[in-house]
């Protein structure tokens, strides 16, 4: 790991906090922001950690994003609500979302709460493990900047739409935080900023033409141009591409469709703002059966899985969750490391906001 | 299509009708699942059409089925309940808890029925459709026998377990019904059939390797070997076989797990019974706004996608649900056509139910 640099997590944590409230953004919501931000970085999530605070810092600048913002509910019923979040950082009307949706559940059975006139909310898993913290099963999604292809396209016309759900389990929740598309953009810049060359069958560049240079993707974003990432099943429909181009479509339903909002192909479009969509859904599975049957049931079948026959040269199975979960303390003791162009980016944000370096980043 | 035989719909309905009645299903329950039968060849869904009648006749005549199933609702709220299907046919039960589904999501919103003790319920698109027929979001799904592989696994421990969603817009609705793994198991058995190899990247024979004998899989199923279906994303973790697998597993969660009944793994495991458990869902998006705005919404945002710029060599971009309607109503009128082996299992199961093979099946 020699381009990379180590980051202990509490001064991580108030870094990102400092930032943010210089940024203007009040207290409480700052620390939300960098919750959100930290436990991907926590969770091995290096592509939505520290490595986007350059990210939500740039657009803060360039106001894409609004620091006052008075999210507000615009519908309501026992089950359900919409949510303006009135251009705001979608990490705090995104927490405050699936509250309501997790009281909605408790209440009736279901909640299911969407998010329009919002930014790039974080990771979607986030939100997903409040509602499984409370002992509910938790479901998030969003739509973001068009990036994805559809089968038989050029133009990028959905979003990396990531699915989250997580399902209270032992001794790891099944948690699965997936983009819809083959991988999600964070990854290619992760693979930028390591200046290594991306597999075949992840991004096909302005002519169309599978692509191995990361920075391909970057200036494709950049310039808006034809290109982009593929879907989840890959180019045409032999290995299901279709599929992953019909969940994208399924998340911009569940967000900007229903929503009334924004689709991902006006996301940063044409605004300055960003006016991404979210959907936040709690179910309290109590009203199926009794919930430590349900919940042994759960964590009985992944154990099942793990324990089931490897292929050849493998030694393991993992169920979803595991790997980003069992690592999570360890991490948040000793910390964590990122990437030496991010830290650099990082130093950058310290200097501007006349922030202490040594105190919060360490050698 | 030399070795493809036409079928006229009305006979064939009849047709279908008339041997679940031989198979002791009441009158109006056979209707429902010959309707969910022809619905399929009527979308150009040849794996789940007449080509499983076979399939449905030999788990009757074996036991699987329980033709005298009485379905009882065992929990319920006002936005949920969980049925036991007694074992009965799939698409019996199906289609009365996609009823009470719709039913719960015009009173409160949201209506979630989970069904457990099941058996193989037919496409799962023909549930989420019947909620758009009411102008609800609908959304099913279903596990079945263990044919899945998770990522660095041997053992089928998952079903193919689709998931379905049907919104309305127009021309068509936005309609996926898609298997979680790469293909469905049905469409191994077409090609099968066909005497036709399947691509590279589909299925791993019990020895763990790729495979493009489609009997390869016939036997794995038959034998309960190692080997199976690759999960969406396909081998290994590059290109998402991660993801599939994830989705696979989200699938048994709300079916088999939440419903209290079986995983897939358990599926025609054990006793002579199927044991599949399937989830249905409806949603009333008047919650969320006026639902001629979210409808003409989506259908805006599916013809951008239609519009947008096609790869080299295409003309054409599809939207989910488009081909398998546009010509539903002239197979209808028309007829259909079915693979000359199924021809021939058709003429088999006519000749022991002593129905007439010219009348019904045509030359």
């Amino acid at each position: 790991m020699d381009d990379y640099k180590k980051i202990e997590y509490d001064r991580g944590y108030e870094f990102c906090c400092l930032v943010f409230e210089y940024l203007g953004i009040p207290k409480k919501d700052s620390q939300q922001i960098a919750d959100v931000v930290l436990t991907s970085d926590l969770m091995g999530i290096e592509s939505h950690g520290l490595q986007r605070l350059k990210m939500y810092y740039d657009g803060s600048k360039a106001g894409r994003i609004n620091p006052n913002a008075q999210p507000k509910i615009i519908q309501e019923t026992m089950v359900s609500a919409v949510i303006d979040a009135d251009e705001g950082y979608g990490q705090i009307v995104g927490g405050k979302a699936m509250k309501l949706a997790i009281q909605k559940a408790k209440e009736a059975g279901i909640g299911m709460v969407l998010v329009k006139n919002s930014s790039h909310y974080g990771i979607a898993g986030y939100y997903s493990m409040m509602a499984a913290k409370e002992g509910l099963l938790g479901i998030s999604m969003t739509n973001s900047e068009a990036l994805v292809l559809p089968t038989f396209g050029r133009t990028p016309v959905m979003g990396t739409n990531p699915i989250a759900l997580t399902m209270p389990a032992k001794p790891y929740p099944f948690h699965i935080d997936m983009a819809t598309s083959v991988v999600p953009a964070g990854k290619i810049e992760v693979y930028n900023k390591k200046q290594k060359a991306i597999p075949i069958g992840w991004v096909l560049n302005a002519e169309g033409k599978n692509t191995t240079v990361a920075q391909d993707f970057i200036n494709i974003r950049k310039n808006k141009t034809d290109g982009g990432l593929l879907p989840l099943g890959g180019t045409g429909e032999t290995h299901g591409g279709h599929k992953g181009y019909g969940l994208s479509m399924m998340v911009e339903l569940m967000t900007g469709i229903l929503s009334g909002g924004c689709t991902s192909y006006y996301v940063r479009r044409d605004t300055i703002k960003e006016r991404c969509c979210h959907m936040f859904m709690a179910i309290d599975y109590a009203m199926f059966g009794n919930k430590e049957d349900v919940e042994k049931h759960m964590s009985a079948y992944m154990e099942l899985v793990r324990a089931s026959n490897k292929s050849e040269g493998e030694t393991r199975i993992y169920t979803h969750g595991e790997r980003e979960l069992s690592q999570f303390n360890d991490r948040k003791m000793n910390g964590f490391y990122i990437n030496g162009k991010t830290y650099e980016e990082l130093e950058a944000i310290a200097a501007e906001a006349g922030l202490d370096k040594q105190k919060y980043l360490g050698a």
